[in-house]
């Protein structure tokens, strides 16, 4: 399995050894991050994106790599997040396969890949690295950090372990610890996957490859980043034109089965398994909350801001919307001007990905506020 | 593979050949069924339990079967189905392995297991052979026919393949067609099974069994038949007492996890996979639009009934409430005097299995207006 990276990213070395969590230390290890827009003379104008789980560094298009990125529509001159303005800093999350230092990258120590010999990852240890991004680029202070999904737990770590050091927080579908139904499905996604005797430990390669174990995680993600609502507009009770029944009776027969099915294949070979079981079960060790004595609220509270934001949907059942609204809640009594955003998007969990009429104008509003 | 046949139940034997509904018939099958009460003189107090994708016949203790039944808080003398009034009819579902015929059981044309060679089952089929139970007890009409979930499905098929012999319906978290959501959740569930090497399309034996496929279908089943809200408060955050991590690195962490492994352990051998993919499809392929020109609502309409009950739970996310909701405006339409009871269960789709405080209610206030 060799890592993903696009081209045009930039690198910077982590600090050697890099101390984790839970224990032990990555030595040599770099961040893949890319950027957008100039830093001002007083370097006040860098707001950071933090990613889900399986996006790269490269959120738009940039002078290194013109291609589309993934939040293309967000992001550049005129765009919600306006690179006229701002300096935009995306990072990818170690752990990651797309160039920052992940379980699939060269284990120094050893010459080859760490695999399961990688430390537990942390989602604080992602924050961390992130930080040492924003640190080699001389920013004291970001405008302000966005994180989506998982990245909008990676940015609460980032608020709560370096006090003082951005202005605003965006918070996209997030969520301050996780709960036992997104630890449910996380769970049944890496057990799928370590199932599959191709996966055997971690041990695979191109020709022994985890494809089955991956396509059913991959499968139950997109299932549960979506909604019922869209997809009985969408999809109804359409049927695949040719069913080929015969040589394979239990096999594809209607369209959301093949939309899945495409979404998997597009998956599978482009994200390294073992990188997705240590980004997965970091989100389940998530909680905030470890910062206090064990309440949420007070967490929240003692991230000190002056601005914040955070959206998220009626429809998405993985980060349901009542864990916005309790880091809304939570931020606004530790003193920040908070807005919350309950959208009414269809598409669930991953609204912020397709939703830009939603999401645009309610970014937009807030960064123009700043 | 053998079939799993509680004490006391009783058979009938199926019309020899019994047609089904997308070609082939089966020969000399027989349905399994149970019964408590006693049919009066005028046969107008029997009604018939149509159950869910697992359950068997024995809903609740009997003469036959003096265990406690998967409804036993349901059903019984004083219970909301009250036992001293009527004459109550389970059958175990056509194409299930706790009874009545099936993949799991014998194929007289061969002498072996039919598995993959049983014919194509459909929900109409499964509602076709409850009705052969019904006439060979010597039943006219039936006072009310009760669906749970699959079972709500087959209830609907009953009345619209049988007009003018039922006076009631109680359609418990039922559906009249099936959605892009639920058939995505059941394709990746017999996914799971056919992926396991042991499944061997169709041809498995007790010491090569797909276990794997089989638990994950159950946890994801699981994962859909409860709710979210009632899992934050039943499990949090809370963690295993020992966590065993140094032999599996991602093993069983949480509460939830034990919780969903406990369930996948009792069901695993006690269900025929190859049952559980055709129950699963029939699910899948069900539509009763198809006795009208596409028009569910104008196919719900045609049903003619004196009285109807649908009721529905709020935290249902895999036969969401406003499934309920539709089967009650469209037996309204069709002239039903209809009640729809939207309840604020917290367990999701198996709400009907354990909140008998709501349920029972309901059920038993309808059945005393009837």
């Amino acid at each position: 399995m060799t890592e993903f990276i696009p081209p045009g990213t930039q690198f910077v070395d982590l600090p050697s050894p890099f101390p984790m969590k839970r224990g032990d230390a990555l030595h040599a290890a770099r961040m893949a991050f890319e950027t957008w827009g100039k830093l001002d003379s007083s370097r006040g104008n860098a707001i950071l994106i933090l990613t889900g789980l399986s996006p790269n560094a490269h959120a738009a298009a940039n002078e290194g790599n013109p291609e589309a990125g993934w939040w293309e529509a967000m992001l550049g001159p005129g765009k919600p997040i306006d690179t006229d303005r701002w300096f935009v800093i995306c990072v990818n999350t170690l752990g990651s396969c797309k160039g920052s230092t992940g379980p699939a990258s060269i284990d120094p120590a050893t010459g080859e890949q760490y695999r399961l010999a990688f430390p537990d990852l942390s989602i604080e240890d992602a924050a961390r690295a992130a930080h040492a991004v924003i640190e080699s680029l001389g920013i004291e202070r970001l405008a302000c950090v966005i994180g989506n999904s998982m990245g909008g737990m990676m940015a609460l770590a980032y608020l709560a372990l370096h006090p003082g050091r951005a202005r605003s927080h965006i918070n996209v579908s997030g969520s301050a610890r996780a709960l036992p139904f997104s630890i449910a499905i996380r769970s049944l996604q890496r057990e799928a996957i370590r199932l599959d005797p191709n996966w055997n430990h971690g041990s695979y390669d191109d020709e022994r490859y985890p494809d089955n174990g991956m396509r059913i995680a991959r499968k139950l993600g997109v299932v549960t980043y979506r909604s019922a609502m869209e997809w009985d507009g969408r999809f109804g009770r359409v049927r695949l034109d040719s069913e080929c029944r015969e040589d394979d009776p239990f096999g594809l027969e209607f369209e959301v089965e093949r939309y899945l099915a495409g979404h998997a294949q597009r998956f599978v070979r482009q994200f390294d398994p073992n990188c997705y079981l240590y980004l997965s079960r970091s989100m389940d060790w998530f909680d905030l909350a470890e910062y206090t004595d064990g309440d949420v609220m007070k967490a929240l509270a003692s991230i000190k801001l002056e601005k914040a934001l955070s959206i998220g949907v009626r429809t998405d059942i993985l980060f349901p919307l009542q864990q916005q609204e309790q880091i809304a809640d939570g931020l606004r009594a530790g003193g920040a001007e908070t807005e919350f955003a309950p959208l009414e998007s269809p598409q669930g969990h991953d609204a912020f990905l397709v939703d830009f009429a939603r999401f645009g104008p309610v970014i937009s509003g807030f960064l123009a506020r700043l």
